[in-house]
């Protein structure tokens, strides 16, 4: 029999907490001590509709693979149902919901989308105070994360002319895989933090440009959904985020590889969590805001431990379970042992790795500092792009290198490609466009990009990607201009 | 019999298109899709007078060249010319104009302009919005056209003492042709955008002051009237945007050979058009700045094509049809055989396209980014000499070597001129000096660099164009000083 | 029998000067030559209550250190005490008191100071205007205090990948003495200017987080009341100002030796004081915000002497009577002979004298300009560290190496582990943090500092100190982005 | 018969040209043509009282040397002086007047002036607008003005402990001559424009602290004005502006020589005035500024010829005549021929004319640009006397170095004094001081530079001049914190 919200009420504590979502109602009490996010943000919710706090960060199949079928207890009643709409309708919506909405309501015409700074902007103003502070934010005081844009800005090109070029390709190959472009979207997860359809706006925009997208182990879409939403032929790539149990991970690998995943690609720069400030404070910087004055400082009454904040923030909780302890000589082998897919590290920061993964014999590379999100002052992957070709050019003959952080114009693509990256990925860029317009804002700054490209690769007098060469750009040695500063 | 507003109303579209152009009625319907700036920016003006939009970007005999006479149906009815200029009479102006014609009235006296940086100032302020951000706007994020500036900012001078110059001749050759000083106007089309006389403001300037022109093929004034308006002996070089059809890009040289132009300046950096938003975006910027509220997006309303937006902004039906596949084997001895006019190569961006045009006998190059206006990054000109002058010199020795983008002073024009360029090109500053002030403006600019071009000299310890030698400038390791930032 | 305020009153001038102290009547009319801060001071109390501008910068022994006991007239009448509170209550608050009230009452949360930053700006706020003045100025115009900062933003990380960190141990050893991390505090005296326990909350920080503490010459608690605080084993080191007396300075090495003082850090960088304008100035520039206007300059009633003003700020009295003609020849081996314990000098800043120093046997040096407030620009610690790394590696091998200076984050400590530095100091973090909280504020910054750095060596791939290797930075060439830029 | 104003009033033209100065009348119909400042100038007060423009900026014997003693045609009448006192009081004073009136009244008290640049504020306050303008000006957009400055903030201390510096002597020697700091004042005319007694504040305050002067040519106090007010054995230099008329230059020489100054200074920097915008457009800001409205540009009103303006600004009447065709050859043998006194040159700007005047055998040298207000872009002194340091030490046993321009701190002048400098010269500081305070302003800046210089000293390790050594300074590479960013 459905259950009324009186009987569900009831279920309100660590001995028996039920919760409901989408209707549906659910015993969690045995699953909070594994809750990868804590059992304390669920218990927030015991006895009451968790809907609203749980659909935007959870795959849809989330509770299927983690809750056995008999702790789904069952549909709630329709005057229970009614009842929550009405809450929700009288619900008192905060200044940064209403702030969205304005928002939404007035973003600009998509054909005013010149670039993607422009996309930018208006992802900023439609998403949520805490999801944009989350999305945007990198460690500590954001100088990598700035460093990685910055970068771009030191490379300045020799162009060539007298060269035929109104015949201009700009496809490639990424670990075999036809690519229309030399970019690819860099795995970003909880896309759906910012729109109702989450990754698949990516995907959808992706089959259509034929272009491959990484997905994250912790994509806000099921694996599944995404796999369907693809095209045939089009490439997914999976990011994987080791489990400390290898069996775990094994099993999540041969799961993408049966869904059709084409590659693998092991995210190394996480050994822990980057102090990501700007994420861990955005809850009280926006109740301050809502309520107008902050809470004081009472001595005594408040003790110095660093207990009560959680300095993870969003991502906390996907992390901690992870292996911390992967070896060269160790973990790649494993990897090859558990599927016959090409296999990418992700998160390779200095030339000395580059050279270790080489010779480990990995099909590719991804220089990448987690868009400036771990370690603070790690190098821009263009900076340590640019080392390997000074230093140790042999590496490009060995696997293949791409880059992702900080690129916002075909420019950026052009240089990285000229100094060897097969290609450039974009993660930022696509969880914003999405954001902003969901899938017309993804096929957007595809369309910008193409064309920036292609009119970048025949003003530097190159028809096809193999013609732009290292010669052809030169590392300056005056300070950048910033974009804010013109 | 002369025509009635009412007749020429009714043929209003594509299949039957009249306009009224200076009381003139013409029957364009065959030529729509001919015109190199598409067939819907003449349908809007279908059936009606498009005098003010047709004039400040044609040159005067455009419509006999590009029209056969039998489509030019005679005169409009003196009371529909009244009819029309009651209209123009009682049409409500913009804001941006009424803002325009209060800064012309408001002019500064021409003999407080003391420098060209207060003569941009001037033109800022009496442009229309959309005509000063098409003349100043730059590719992508206006980076390169910043740096063409700020590289004069990072070479220093090493002036010597105890040599006369109390006599000093600023005087030299520009491909055998006899310069007052050592510059030169470089290729700065459309002219008539900021005022009605256009280039032969110009023209009028350099004859009285002994100075070349380069006339762009895109020239909003006639090369004829150019022509005639150039005194005895005053050299104009032709600035060629070469026609995918070579017997048309022949006839095109023959012409202004038979007009007495001294030179081709053969245009090498546009094999498409550069990306520049800021002239792509003027339009709806202004619209928003007049109407006081911008259009929102619709979901589903508008689709994210990038069709609805001219990419290529004021300059795009000009280049469309030019020759996107020249190449050094077969371009050069093209041009060789249909003129015996000395040949300079315009839009040279490094070393070894310098070598190669050196190589392949031609009397000049220009070293050029086009102003910052086609690939951003693109290397500075000033740097690109730097490291000619450095690498390969022997280049001095082959070919005349020329610079312009971002020259603002005589300083910059005697750093360039030590380094080896034999002179050195200003383009804004005379569209901006015509736009201000008309012949006056351009005259003024020209004492303002003369004045400041023999102080330098004087003060270099240099009293001939000879003796200013690479040693006197050294190129130091520090940040620049921004004017803006004094 | 106890003394009236009358009583005391009459000993108001330069030939008998009483004050009152805590509720005691002192005579100190002999000691008013000797004064360090100069007589002048004291006059200005002769016959008065001086206990609010005593306590703060005095130790509580420093009565019976440097007056005899005959000197101690006895308590004041409890009319006389009540008379004084009476006063004090009735006292006008200036408006910098006022504005410090309401600060400390509106301190954030302590859970929301997220790092160093953050304190800095709440000691700032709660701090009265000349001590903030005083704790945070430097030299000149602040230009080494600020690239002392920037030099760390210089230095950019390597970060090594598949290294084995879920265990990671940040310890280390400084003199020979256990240490929870590799920083210390680094002398920093006059803490009762900014808390009422002064260094005591430091210490008792310390000595449960299992950190090393330098206790100045010239702390404003008593060297013998910080050993009280102190727990079993807790390393306290004594930051020597020597006197130009060699006696006296023995008496001094022996007196903390015998207080458990576990190593001496002799001051090289004070053979004057340096310009501190800064503190010099905050006594006038607070006075004209109260009064609302400033003094004018009158022609002649104003001789244009140096002598009215006191150059030496805040630390002038202390500095007059040491040693300014130290050598390696003398002070050292004098130094080794009066004691055993271990010895460091603190304020070496340049190559050549780390060299002389290892070469003297100093078991340490402190590379540090004393933050910046003698000699402006001295080169930063951590260019200096650098230097030694490049050009002389092998002092690291003869002496242990410290620094101090600008540090503000986890990764600010790595950078200098990494170079070679043994551990790093902090001075001004402790004095701001015990100024804004207290105890409370030190145990936080010590939370955040191991936060930072266990996070920092885990993304580095170093689970321990020693695996904190030179080749993990690299010193780049492009300019810092500072903060405030952000 | 002394004259009434009508008398004086009809000689208004330039036929017959009569003028009062000083309740004097003078005829000057003659020397109208020989006014080195153009006779428009005089005209402009022909028959009328010229006092108020002409004494700041003559010397008092101007009149005597350069006007026959029969056009002094002598006093007017008691009535007429009445008459022209009366005027003056009721003339009605400009708002810059008033300005400046009510910011003398407000300076500062001296004791707060701490620094050089504390000191220029206060100038910039109390100086008439057009005075400001002239003496703070650059040439061009004062980019080398401010390189000037900026380029001691790229040298860094390397400063050493242990070393006695208890006794600290600061003094050193000039062309032979005592000097109590290693520093003078450059030549820095016409200081009567910023107080009445001009020079003499500055030789009167240099007597005092035993430091050296260099008088221009083109000073505002006579050279027997100035002599008469030094002490006994106080150095006066001669800053010499060689006329093209040899003798006319030998008998100044001559002159200076019989009144006791002590060295000749040859000014090589001014082959013409450098382009002084500042200066030049002064006038017609501040007309603008009074009135409240510009003057617009009228077509046609205005010929855009350069004539009406004067481009030389306020020095220009004082160069037209001088020797623009010196040469090592000639020169500097003939003034070896005219004097015995010691030599110098003053504007050197390269190493390779540091070694031509050193071959020449000229006693000293002083690396100038003129305070930056001849050729932009000429290289910082400091910069240059580096490059001798690196490329031709040979030239330091050779000659005296000296060098001046953007000196504004003791470790300024200490960084100069390292590379080789003998001392280091003070313009625009003495007139600014001189300005704000008079003689008492003179007092205190040479006061805070001992302070500086001795405190700095004593923190580098030096206890005397020649043990400040080049190992000291170490020039590094990154960007200079500016003061105004701080």
């Amino acid at each position: 029999m459905p259950f009324s919200l009186e009987d569900v009420a009831v279920h309100n504590n660590r001995d028996s907490c039920w919760v409901i979502i989408n209707q549906q109602v659910y015993d969690v009490t045995e699953f909070l001590p594994e809750h990868p996010g804590g059992f304390s943000i669920i218990l927030k919710y015991a006895g009451r509709d968790a809907t609203r706090a749980y659909v935007p960060i959870h795959p849809k199949d989330a509770l299927e693979k983690h809750l056995p079928k008999s702790k789904h207890l069952g549909p709630i009643a329709d005057a229970a149902a009614q009842k929550l709409e009405e809450a929700e309708v009288k619900r008192e919506k905060s200044q940064d919901e209403l702030r969205v909405e304005k928002s939404r309501r007035e973003r600009p015409l998509l054909s005013r989308i010149l670039n993607l700074y422009d996309m930018d902007e208006v992802a900023k103003k439609v998403l949520p105070f805490k999801v944009y502070s989350f999305y945007s934010c990198g460690a500590d005081d954001g100088i990598t994360l700035e460093q990685n844009t910055r970068a771009f800005s030191r490379f300045f090109f020799n162009p060539r002319v007298m060269r035929p070029v109104s015949k201009c390709d700009p496809s490639t190959k990424i670990l075999g895989f036809n690519s229309s472009l030399p970019i690819f979207v860099s795995g970003a997860a909880q896309a759906k933090l910012g729109h109702p359809l989450g990754e698949l706006n990516i995907t959808r925009a992706c089959g259509k440009a034929k272009l491959a997208q990484m997905i994250s182990t912790h994509s806000s879409c099921s694996y599944s959904e995404i796999a369907n939403a693809a095209l045939p032929g089009q490439p997914l790539f999976f990011q994987l985020y080791k489990s400390s149990i290898d069996e775990k991970a094994a099993s999540l690998v041969k799961e993408v590889e049966s869904l059709g995943y084409k590659s693998i690609w092991l995210t190394v720069d996480v050994a822990t969590l980057g102090n990501r400030e700007k994420d861990v404070k955005s809850g009280w910087v926006l109740e301050d805001q809502e309520k107008g004055v902050p809470s004081y400082y009472i001595e005594e009454a408040e003790k110095g431990g660093e207990e009560s904040v959680n300095f993870f923030g969003t991502s906390s909780p996907r992390v901690a379970l992870d292996d911390h302890d992967m070896t060269w000589q160790k973990t790649v082998p494993w990897l090859r042992s558990v599927t016959k897919l090409p296999i990418a590290l992700k998160g390779i920061q200095c030339v000395e790795d580059a050279v270790l993964a080489a010779e480990a014999g990995v099909d590719g590379i991804l220089l990448s500092n987690h868009g400036g999100r771990q370690l603070e002052y790690s190098l821009p992957p263009l900076e340590v792009l640019y080392r390997i070709r000074k230093q140790r050019p042999d590496v490009f003959d060995k696997t293949e290198v791409y880059i992702d952080g900080g690129v916002h114009r075909g420019t950026d693509v052009l240089k990285a490609v000229c100094l060897g990256a097969k290609a450039v990925g974009f993660g930022r860029a696509f969880l914003f466009a999405q954001s902003a317009y969901g899938e017309a804002g993804c096929d957007k700054i595809i369309q910008i990009l193409r064309r920036e490209i292609v009119t970048g690769m025949r003003l530097l007098g190159a028809s096809s990607i193999k013609e732009l060469r290292p010669e052809m750009v030169e590392r300056v040695d005056w300070e950048p201009i910033i974009r804010s500063r013109l």
